[in-house]
This record gives structure tokens, C-alpha cells and sequence, in this order.
């Protein structure tokens, strides 16, 4: 009987299998920033534990606060910086040389297909889009994880979506992701692996399908996955390429990690997208979705751009695509933020950074607290936001406030107007 | 009997004398940030006043939180932003276009040679640079101001300082004022409008002058005041230029605002900086200070470039040159925030932001908030900033911190060690 991805990455993980349908996995990564981890290093110390399984396998990074905010996010971050230095940690990005954790990792090289990857932060499935099984955990699994290099997983099923079609000009992986947890509910996929699969996923780089990945937690699932392919080689290439002969051997290594065709699935599902429009959150869950067409009008007061779901380069040229040599409404404010410093870099390269200022954006340095109304865009009691980010719940982006996610394209052409409204990209 | 400059602004200005030397001023400007105005808003709403006695003489921005960092910031914003819509202020700064009060007013033209202006602000003294008399006040004089477009002062006495000599290469107007500071000490100008004069200071470009006017405050004053000459008018020409025939002309005009050579001073101090060294400070208070050379070698761990005080182009252009090409030590942290977001595009088409990003700096939206440990940039306990910022009380930039101030060169130095040091600029 043939086996799924994260099947195979389980098997070729396991440490033990203490009871029933668990199983302890060895962790290739453990991923952290300065929100989750200073908890659990504080933990580790108290406990007369304050050690590390692998300097080299953790990452770690400030992100959702930078700079410090205040006197607290300033010790967050000074917690995390010590941690990092007392065990030579060398991969620790600083204020300055960082950027948000799911878009820094992947652009640093770090994420390989058929990795295990835990972090403190429910958006790690992101980095399934690599092929990998990546998942978000508490405080003691990450503790664990730190100490150990081992973290207790349930034996996943997978539920398999397979997008088919073509997409319309104007339709991103953010609108299917949204589609998709429309259709499916946000407990549709829950303690379950969304295997994203089909010829438009295999037609999408790497961002669209972070994208993708990013938003499977959203769904309930435990991780999202796409599997590897020449197009994930070719952007792990300038990291691997001593460790091949060429991207053909490197693709053949990674397929080992690859679902077989007769693999079991606990679900599946086809969509396709070929009549898709660009698609949009109007409640509080992110499953509340409808076509941009039924929301056109709605009135906005802040629009942000960025995060881990959508502050990526290719984000930002749809994005700038739309508002090059075009002023926001007078009646809204509007934010973008690179997700990382080469992000930004090469955003002012292409002249993006001059666009969306011209334009009247707010230009912040990478971060991401707006998205959960921590940091560089809080909504004040009342207001209304159109955010490329993951996550509507109520007083999400601030106390009070209201989000409406949507594709970068989307977002920009909100800006525009004021109110929700189709881009100029989307061709109906 | 001859006048200041002073005398002359409040003489023309006069509307009435009710007892001894108090006088009550007509105001030119009222100018509110999100910070102070917001709490005399809501008081003047609750006693039935919410009126502004004329919305094209105020003038308001968005600056110490940008974008907002919490649910308190976002209804600061909204309570100033909900105001100006519902006067008809229509110089409204919002998320996107602002900047630095203090940067931002000048640039875009709002002052001019004989204004008062007031601003629940205290570097509001930052805009006598222009020959203006300009006050930070309290929420109940703000009030006033706002309802009534005048202000009550105790007729100031001139404290005259002349810097003369020759500037090395180096140093800075930043390091004269420190020295200044230093000698005249925090109670120096108490209840007195410092006038800056001398060949030193004519030989001054606005940015630089903005810069020792800003920080007279420090010394006790109420106000620094520059006398307005063909560098006032130059800077001033794109916004003058429909009301006079020439340049000359409008200098005539304005020159009505200059102190007579019989002016009457309390007190005058002649200071040759042919010998100063670029200076720091090295306690809780701005006239603890030292040359450089004198604190070498201090560890710091962030280093920040930016503020009312020194977050302009020139500064950044000084602390560009310094770090060209090079990175910054890994032990230390460093901050750029532009101050206008006509400073960040021009530093952007100069590449300077490019030198920044590529040495290792953060470049964050224009914003100041890290000078007094507000957002972007706050210390945790036990840490020390290198900053061109304007105080160095104890936990000014965050609680348990420790803050040397400096100039945008010595800073960028500052960087590059890890510790304080003299720039490359700098030719003793």
C-alpha cells in the first residue's frame, strides 16, 4: 500500500511510538521568535535546564514586535538575543537583519523537502510548501523541542485538494486558499495534513504556494504540504548546490518525499478554479468568504499589505502593479510591510518602495504585529480593515476592529477607492 | 533702546497685557501631534467647546506612534484624524504622509520669520531656526490655543549666544548644542528665549540650525530663535515665492524680525568651537557631556539615528557617508528612522537607505517614538543606546535604559564598533 508525504516524512523521523497512533518524531528544525520562545526559555532555566539539543538546527528571529515597542517586547526580544548567544546560536536575525520568521526562513535556505519543522507560532504549516511537515506547537512541545530535538505528533491523515482549471488574470493562491477553507470550514481539515496537489499548484512558485501552505492552520489542519518538484530545487538551489551534481539529482533525492499514486487519503478534494474571482473574508471566521463582487463598496479604514501570508516579493509587485502612479483614497490609510530585508532590498530595486510611497503608503521596516494587533498597525475600536493577512477573528487586527482578507491585488485596489473593490489585474 | 528678536515677535503680536510682564499673544500656528492633542480634544469636547478658532492655522500628524501599536495609540490617532475631518483641518498628516512634527511643519512650509507658534510639544522650540517664536505647552494652554488662537506668556528675557571660530571636519551644530548644554547647564536659559547667533551659525544650513534650536530646550528655555537671513529665505523660497518679487525683498520683510544691534540682553556668552571635538553625553542629564575621546570605547547595544533633533537629510547623508560599504559590529543593534517621508524618498534616490539597509540597519517608517521609549525602538532594562535623540534621562528611551546622546556621524561610528568612537568624519 502506498504511502502520502507526510507518511513518508513520519517513517523516516520516527524515534518511538509510545502508544496507539503516536509517535515521537526527531526534529530537523525548531524554528523560533520573541513572542513564544522567551516563555519557554524562562521554563528551561527555572527548570535547571537551560540547554539546547542542536545550535545549528534552531533558527531564530524578532519579528512581531520590531523595534521593541516597549519596555516588555524590548525584554522579549533581549531574552531571545542572550539565548541565542549563550549557545551559539548563529542563525539569530537581530533588528535590522530581520524579517518575518515564515518568509525569512524559507528566503535563508533553511527549509529542506522532507523536513520535520515545529515553532511556536500556528503559521508554520508555511513551510510544508517545501515539501516539509511543519507544524505550530505550545510551549511544552517547543521546550521539548529545544531540549531534545523531538516532538510527539499524532499519526496525521491526509486530506488531499487538488486544484485544477486555470486561473483568471487577477486571481491569486491567497483567493484559493480562501475558496478552499470557504468550502471546507475551518474545521474541516482539522488534525488532519492538507495535501495541496493538481496543475495549478505545480504551475505556482514558491511564494504563491507559501501562500497557500501558510493558511491550511486555518482550516483546522495540523500542516499544509505541496509536494517537491523542480520548482522547489530551483529556489533551494543556490543552498544545495554543492550537496548535488545538479537539480535533476536534487529533485530525484527530494522525491523520495513525494506521495505514491495509490497512496491512502482520509479525503479528498477537486476544485477547480477556472471560474474563481478574487475572493473575500466579511465576519469574524475564515471560512466567512465570498467573491470580491458581493463585498464591492464596503467601506474601509486601513489597508495592510504583508505579513506571512502575503508580504512576499511577487505579493508586492501585484500590489505595486496596481496602485504605480496612483494616489489611496484621502478617506484611508494604507501599510505595507516587506517581509524581509532582501524582500525590501530588492523591492526598492525595482522601484516598488517609491511606488507605494508615491502612492501614499506607509512603508514599514519588515515586521509583523499588525496582523494580530500587536505592533506598526493596530486598528482603533470600530474600524475596518482590508489585510492580505490570515486571520478575521474578531479583534483580530485590534480590539474592536474588523478584517476583511484578500490578495495583495485586492488590497491595493482598496486602497484606491476606500472601499473593497476588484483590481485592474482581475479580468472577468 | 533697541529689541530682540523676541521682543519684536511678541511686540507685533500683542493683544493684550493683563498684569506685570504677561502678555497674551495672537498665534500664527497651533500644531498637534497624536500624543498631546488627543486628551485636550476630548476636554474641550466634554465642556462644550469643540471648536478650533481657525482650521488653516492648525496643523497636525500622526508621529510618535506610526503605524499604532496598540488599541490606545489606534484611538489617539483616530480621536486627532476624527477631529481634523470634522473642522476642516485640512493639514492633517495620517499614517502614509507623516512624519516628524518637527521635520515635517517646516518642510512644508508652515513657518515663517515672526510667527508664534505653540504645540503641546517641547521641542516646538525646534522652530525658531526660522526667526520664529515657538513654545511647547501644556494641554490647558492648548486648549486656549486651539479655541481661542492665542497663548499666554511671561515676557521673556534673550539669553544671546554667539558661536564663533571655525568648525572642523566632523563636528557637528549637534555637538555645539551639547556644549552649549554643558557649559550654560540644563537651568542655563531658564524662562529665557536663547538667540543663536554668530558666524558659525550663518554659516548654517536650516537642517543644522533646527537642530541647536531644538535642543535649547534642554538648556531650560523657552524657545531658541536663529535670526532669519538668505538661508531662511532659500529654504523658505518655494512656498514665499507668490508673495514677493525677490528673494531680497522677502528678506527685507523678515529682516523687520531681527534683533537691533542696541538690544538689551540678560545675559550673552561667546563660545569659539575652533578647538571642540565632537561631544557625547555620559549621564541622566543633556549637560553631562564629554568630548568623545573622553567616553571611547563605551559598549553600546542600539544604536539610533533619527528624531526632531537629527533625523533630517543632511544627518542622514553624515551618517550615510560613515557606514558606506561597511556593516555594523554584530553586537549591536542599529535603527535609522528618516524623519519625513520626503526625507526618506530623497534619501532613497541618493541611496542612503540602500547604505543602510546593506550595513545593517533597521530603516523604519518615519516615525520617533524610540526617543522617549514610546514604540520603535524602546531599551529593555540594563541596556545602552547610542542616539542622536534629544534626552538622556535616566530610562528616557525605556525603563532601566541608558542614552548618550550624540550627532548622526559619531553615532554611525558608534555602530560600526560596537562602541562609542569618533567617526572617519571627524579630523582632530
Amino acid at each position: 500500500m502506498g504511502k502520502t508525504i507526510a507518511e513518508k516524512i513520519f517513517d523516516a523521523h520516527l524515534v518511538d511510538k509510545p502508544f496507539g497512533d503516536v509517535s515521537v518524531l526527531r526534529l530537523d528544525r525548531v524554528f523560533c521568535h520573541e513572542i513564544t520562545t522567551p516563555i519557554a526559555i524562562q521554563d528551561l532555566v527555572a527548570r535547571g535546564k537551560d540547554r539546547v539539543f542542536d545550535p545549528d538546527k534552531i533558527k531564530a528571529v524578532i519579528d512581531h514586535v520590531s523595534p521593541a515597542k516597549d519596555s516588555k517586547t524590548a525584554m522579549q526580544g533581549k531574552i531571545l538575543r542572550d539565548w541565542a548567544l549563550r549557545h551559539g546560536i548563529k542563525d539569530f536575525f537581530d533588528i535590522g537583519r530581520n524579517g518575518v520568521c515564515h518568509a525569512l526562513f524559507p528566503e535563508k535556505g533553511f527549509v529542506r523537502p522532507g523536513f520535520t519543522i515545529i515553532m511556536g507560532d500556528s503559521h508554520t504549516c508555511t513551510h510544508g510548501a517545501f515539501g516539509a511537515f511543519a507544524a505550530g506547537v505550545g510551549t511544552t512541545d517547543l521546550e521539548v523541542g529545544i531540549l531534545k530535538g523531538v516532538c510527539t505528533f499524532k499519526q496525521p491523515e491526509t486530506f488531499k485538494i487538488e486544484i485544477t482549471g486555470t486561473l483568471r488574470p487577477g486571481v491569486y493562491a491567497k483567493d484559493i486558499i480562501l475558496e478552499v477553507i470557504g468550502q471546507i470550514s475551518v474545521n474541516g481539515a482539522t488534525n488532519m495534513v492538507i495535501e495541496f496537489t493538481g496543475p495549478v499548484v505545480d504551475a505556482m512558485g514558491m511564494d504563491q504556494r507559501m501562500t497557500l501552505a501558510n493558511m491550511a492552520v486555518e482550516a483546522g489542519a495540523t500542516s499544509g504540504i505541496c509536494l517537491p518538484d523542480m520548482t522547489t530545487v530551483q529556489y533551494l538551489w543556490p543552498f544545495i548546490k554543492d550537496e548535488f551534481e545538479s537539480p535533476e539529482e536534487a529533485l530525484a533525492q527530494y522525491s523520495r518525499f513525494s506521495s505514491d499514486p495509490d497512496a491512502v487519503y482520509a479525503k479528498t478534494k477537486t476544485i477547480d478554479v477556472t471560474s474563481l474571482e478574487p475572493m473575500v473574508t466579511f465576519g469574524f471566521k475564515p471560512d466567512n468568504v465570498k467573491p470580491v463582487s458581493q463585498m464591492t463598496g464596503t467601506h474601509v479604514d486601513q489597508v495592510y499589505i504583508g505579513s506571512c501570508t502575503n508580504g512576499r516579493l511577487e505579493d508586492l509587485r501585484e500590489a505595486a502593479a496596481e496602485v504605480a502612479g496612483k494616489k489611496i483614497s484621502p478617506g484611508v490609510r494604507a501599510i505595507v510591510s516587506p517581509a524581509t530585508p532582501d524582500i525590501f532590498k530588492a523591492a526598492l530595486d525595482e522601484g516598488l518602495i517609491k511606488i507605494f510611497m508615491d502612492a501614499g503608503f506607509c512603508v514599514t521596516n519588515p515586521t509583523c504585529g499588525a496582523c494580530l494587533g500587536m505592533s506598526n498597525g493596530v486598528l482603533a475600536e470600530g474600524e475596518v480593515a482590508a489585510s492580505t493577512t490570515n486571520r478575521n477573528f474578531n479583534g483580530r487586527m485590534g480590539k474592536g476592529g474588523m478584517v476583511h482578507l484578500m490578495s495583495p491585488a485586492t488590497a491595493a485596489a482598496t486602497a484606491l477607492h476606500g472601499v473593497i473593490t476588484h483590481s485592474d489585474r482581475f479580468k472577468s
